[in-house]
């Protein structure tokens, strides 16, 4: 079963993805669904109009989650390619949930930074609240799983030590276009970045290090994770930044970011 | 004027604090207060119930802020006595609300870390909404300043080279005791941190290299900061960490973070 949230009257709506249209389940939006212990069954039977799929304007398909949690260097091939020991413990850092824009939506670049990278990520959604998970529970707090571009402006990004600078601005990160189920995404499912149609990254999830189940449990030590939190798994090799010369999103250019099994967003890059 | 957020019946009430007493100005917390653009007048006003003040019992003054920045690396004679260059740039990370607790709340130590320190640090709180601001509009934003303690595990925060997870455990953070109006705060208003009554930190709010204006223009150039919004402007030398032999907090201690003017936190320690 695959999920989105739309754009509905200055609103949103739930709507389950059927073959070439959505089923539109009414005002809300995945992550307040999520809230509900009886979501599954729900999305699954409910009915509503339908809506053709091109005449739907999707929301970053949580459009506000309660965290953003992002994962750095966990894809093993690349970390061993870049000559680096395995690390034992995963990398995290956070995004503000206003960074976040719809799968399809434009993606201004802002006129402070002329180092605006991509980063393809496998995304866990958390559907359900869970503290210190060992590994069943872990895997039983996962809703699904999405896509997202962990769009970063590199030049704030390594002005400190410190990341977030480079990771939280705002309407930057395209999230969607729909929450999949666990049974959509095959173990080795393909991860795709491509940039006006170059191949730019490519991988799959097979290659993560630490793996969605890890990640809820490790996080879930800390600090309580609730239903429409967002665990995003980190990317992998072939990021714009590490190239030779350095590469960087231009305005004109169609950025588009899939992982197979759950689906691909397509977003237009403009100067704001 | 001194604002708090008061627990009652399960929720929470918005106070004045009137020297010895507090008026319950009724439901609410201080950040939803801060949503109405007419809160000063308001909360400056307004009359209700006479609580006396140790019958009182403090929320975190922002129960659940939408953003919490913290800024590393900000006291102009702790970072000169290491031996470093004053930064360019603030060093910008990232709490998750979760963890706040009140100014007098218990603070349980989690059984997964044996490092757990203090950090005493001033508090800006948003007022109003605000994006790319000068140094009028970011002063102009500013509702006031509280107090808070940025406990961090240290163990996990050097686990990997972003702080985030040494940072974000839950209810470990606390965050009062009062909004305080800008003129409450002196230029020079000492900050101080005591482990059973032994002063730990002590500096005064002059040090800060970047001041919560430049703080507030700084973290705005990236994304909108709303009303609630807090910026933790970073702490001075003395941190247990850094001391040989480093000391961390242990069961049964009372930690106590003021600063002058604004208010003092106390908080038992205890394992959990």
């Amino acid at each position: 079963m695959r999920l989105a949230t739309l754009r509905v009257n200055g609103g949103f709506h739930v709507a389950r993805v059927d073959d070439d249209h959505y089923v539109d389940l009414g005002p809300g939006d995945v992550g307040s669904l999520l809230a509900d212990p009886g979501w599954r069954a729900h999305a699954a039977t409910a009915g509503g109009e339908r809506v053709q799929a091109g005449r739907a304007d999707l929301a970053p398909v949580i459009p506000r989650p309660g965290k953003i949690v992002c994962v750095g260097l966990n894809y093993r091939t690349h970390i061993t390619e870049m000559g680096r020991d395995l690390p034992e413990f995963p990398t995290l850092f956070a995004k503000f949930p206003e960074v976040l824009i719809g799968p399809h939506d434009e993606l201004d670049l802002p006129p402070e930074s002329d180092a605006v990278d991509w980063e393809a990520e496998l995304v866990v959604v958390v559907g359900s609240r869970v503290r210190r998970a060992d590994r069943a529970s872990a895997e039983a707090a996962i809703a699904g799983y999405t896509v997202m571009n962990d769009v970063s402006m590199r030049d704030w990004q390594f002005r400190t030590r410190e990341w977030l600078q480079g990771k939280t601005w705002e309407a930057t990160t395209p999230l969607g276009p729909y929450l999949a189920t666990p049974d959509e995404l095959a173990p080795d499912a393909a991860i795709t970045c491509t940039v006006d149609g170059e191949v730019v990254q490519s991988s799959t999830v097979a290659d993560l290090l630490f793996d969605p189940a890890d990640l809820v449990g490790y996080v879930s030590t800390m600090i309580t994770l609730n239903p429409g939190d967002v665990i995003a798994t980190g990317t992998t090799g072939g990021v714009g930044h590490a190239r030779k010369p350095p590469r960087y999103l231009q305005k004109g250019q169609t950025l588009r970011t899939a992982v197979e099994g759950i689906g691909e967003m397509s977003n237009e890059v403009r100067r704001g």
